[in-house]
């Protein structure tokens, strides 16, 4: 294997996680003591950062908050959604990124984050290779929507799966505490992939969780759903509903949706960006029950709480974020670093496996039939066997004054 | 002191918090300790509980789920929100009382909740003085809302402000992650105080928190608030907002109740349980500003987050419920255990006051002026004075499986 010396540029991308800057944090720290890198250097806003060269000198930040990064949550540099158009029809941001790249002989490019991002990965490291650049393109991946095929599962998953197993055995205690019964549905993410939702399910195992879990691997039928609802009521005199805020009717209509056109009736204002499949229900429980009904979302909360880590998923962030220097510099490129999961000794283990990005961009993995009840409406035992390895540790950041010290880099533009 | 053999029995009532149990923990410890407490009882359901003779004997627990109460938030014996009539007027409930105490041979009566519940258990004591039935009757404060008269501070209050600030501080880092800018409102429970609003303002000291900050205190006006909004937003690029759910306008109306008004048009359904001064005036920010607006109701998961409590508030809530066993067991009665706090060698102590129920029943303390800006949209930095003792130190329950291992009672009913 050829020696390729140069700088490295490592972006991150797509909705923060808890843990993307943990894998950032093992990205830098590994890329700091390797030989062949000349310089480490941090987008700002992902793949923008590159095009407007913006860049970060990672060198110039203190040991100290870099290893604060492992407990810091969101994206430190900076994150976008931005999508590369195909480079067959418009090339201009490719030539721009190799210009850049010349410009600081950048030689490794590490992009973190989920679908999108490992497509943007896999166009520019083929545009590279075409063009003659010698530059090592490797994914790392991130989402908490654990959606990336390949990969046993995705950081970031398991922080957000812990905080809301947690809240939601917390809200269980808190729902049922009056004499009088109440109804409580819970939101939370996952647009196309039931993954997190699914995740209420570990506190209902611990007989503190919901007694409904809706996924959008499955059509919502809103009549049904009442009467399951009613039905869990008036049997134990509560209910509390998990659903994902994906969830749609069997024309794939969202119910957030259905909301969204009660409000534009209003005329009034627009409810578009204010989610609201589980106000929308609420609602209508509500009408059709007469209980005291409350609608919670989990919105930003599950995925940035990294006060309520899991440190199975840090560790395994600053893993994956190492192992794509070390793979880079052994002379990998085009590929992403994927989880591998094994028991030994009947315990859980996890490797870092690689896979080709041309394989990994643009598919989406769902919650397989076996971890979904016949009814649809709730969640079966054997998710435990996948799930509870990886929520497994707590971790936080080191608090100060009682509150969390988070990392605070200088970020000093590369001149 | 005469000597004074019997039961005790231990209610809890109105909202739960994250650290009412611990107050149970320190009650329940210390009164099977006491050679003069015959046996230890705790109320379903508060003062529900002794009127329906609906009483677990808690001498049937093992020491460890006990232990665990210290960790575990909500009300493990069951809450209500009942007040009890003018015994002047109508004393039937206080003839049951007696006639429950009489039979169980109750001597100890300990109280544990708010405004209400400190006037139910005033009315209680001075009933059974009245009745010349020897019971000595204590309150042992808790509420979220920090409200409570006479004492610095109230058990419950530190960790939702623990929760809060550390919420804040990483939606702040979530939220500022694009290049596009976004608005932020976050809603914070408190209907007429702005305690845990104020709590906020940690996070906005650490430099990772709310812009601007509104509580209950101040007259709350639609259009100036969008201007402040607008202002933030056009010199930053970002605007997080922090409201009180008990913000109003200047005729004393609830922002909260507008929003009803605005959903009860429709004539569909009504939302009037479901929250809404946050998503109301993001509706409005967006439809005056245009841009991305979010917002976050912290609901139930504020007063519930066991996970993320203050070991300060813990160990005083523990020690609110020990003091007043000791008290009770001393001959005292009558009285609320308090806090009182005190700067030796520059370092907070935290120690027990009593005062009198007569006095402490129903007043609410406010928010002092000096804690809010002049403007009315901040909070001052001598608030950090106050709170930053209360929220230090980390508590979490033990985990087990990924998840909190929270206290299970048998809940024994006494024969």
């Amino acid at each position: 294997m050829e020696k390729l010396t140069g700088a490295l540029v490592f972006a991150q991308s797509g909705g923060p996680t808890s843990v993307i800057n943990s894998s950032a944090c093992g990205v830098f720290e590994t890329a700091l003591k390797q030989g062949e890198i000349t310089r480490v250097l941090g987008a700002h806003h992902g793949i923008k950062g590159v095009l407007n060269d913006d860049l970060f000198d990672i060198g110039q930040e203190s040991k100290e908050e870099l290893a604060l990064l492992k407990t810091t949550p969101s994206s430190a540099l900076g994150s976008v959604r931005y999508k590369l158009a195909d480079p067959a029809v418009d090339d201009t941001d490719y030539r721009r990124i190799l210009e850049v790249f010349k410009k600081h002989n950048v030689r490794y490019f590490l992009y973190n984050g989920g679908n999108d991002s490992m497509d943007t990965c896999y166009k520019v490291g083929k545009f590279l290779t075409e063009n003659n650049y010698p530059c090592r393109v490797i994914g790392v991946p991130k989402t908490i929507d654990n959606d990336l095929e390949f990969t046993d599962h995705c950081p970031g998953f398991a922080s957000a799966a812990k905080y809301i197993a947690t809240s939601c055995m917390e809200l269980t205690l808190d729902g049922k505490v009056y004499d009088k019964g109440s109804i409580l549905i819970v939101e939370i993410m996952g647009r196309h992939a039931g993954w997190l939702t699914a995740a209420s399910y570990v506190a209902t195992a611990k007989g503190l969780g919901p007694d409904l879990i809706y996924v959008p691997e499955r059509n919502f039928d809103v009549d049904r759903f009442v009467e399951e609802v009613k039905r869990v009521y008036a049997e134990t005199g509560n209910c509390f509903v998990a659903i994902s805020e994906g969830i749609h009717d069997e024309n794939g209509k969202f119910i957030s949706d259905y909301a969204k056109v009660v409000e534009d009736k209003k005329d009034m204002f627009n409810h578009a960006q204010l989610g609201g499949a589980c106000a929308y229900l609420a609602n209508i429980v509500k009408a059709k029950t007469g209980a005291k009904v409350r609608a919670i979302e989990f919105s930003l909360l599950q995925r940035c709480a990294a006060h309520c880590g899991s440190s199975t998923d840090v560790e395994e962030a600053y893993l994956a974020g190492k192992s794509a220097v070390l793979a880079a510099v052994e002379g990998k490129s085009g590929v992403m670093m994927a989880f591998k999961r094994s028991v030994v000794d009947g315990k859980y283990v996890c490797s870092i496996d690689e896979v080709d990005l041309s394989r990994v961009a643009n598919y989406e993995k769902k919650l397989p039939d076996e971890y979904i009840t016949a009814e649809g409406n709730n969640i079966t035992p054997a998710f435990l066997d996948y799930v509870l390895p990886l929520i497994k540790g707590e971790s936080r950041p080191p608090f100060v004054d009682g509150v969390p010290r988070f990392a605070n880099l200088k970020k000093v533009k590369a001149d």
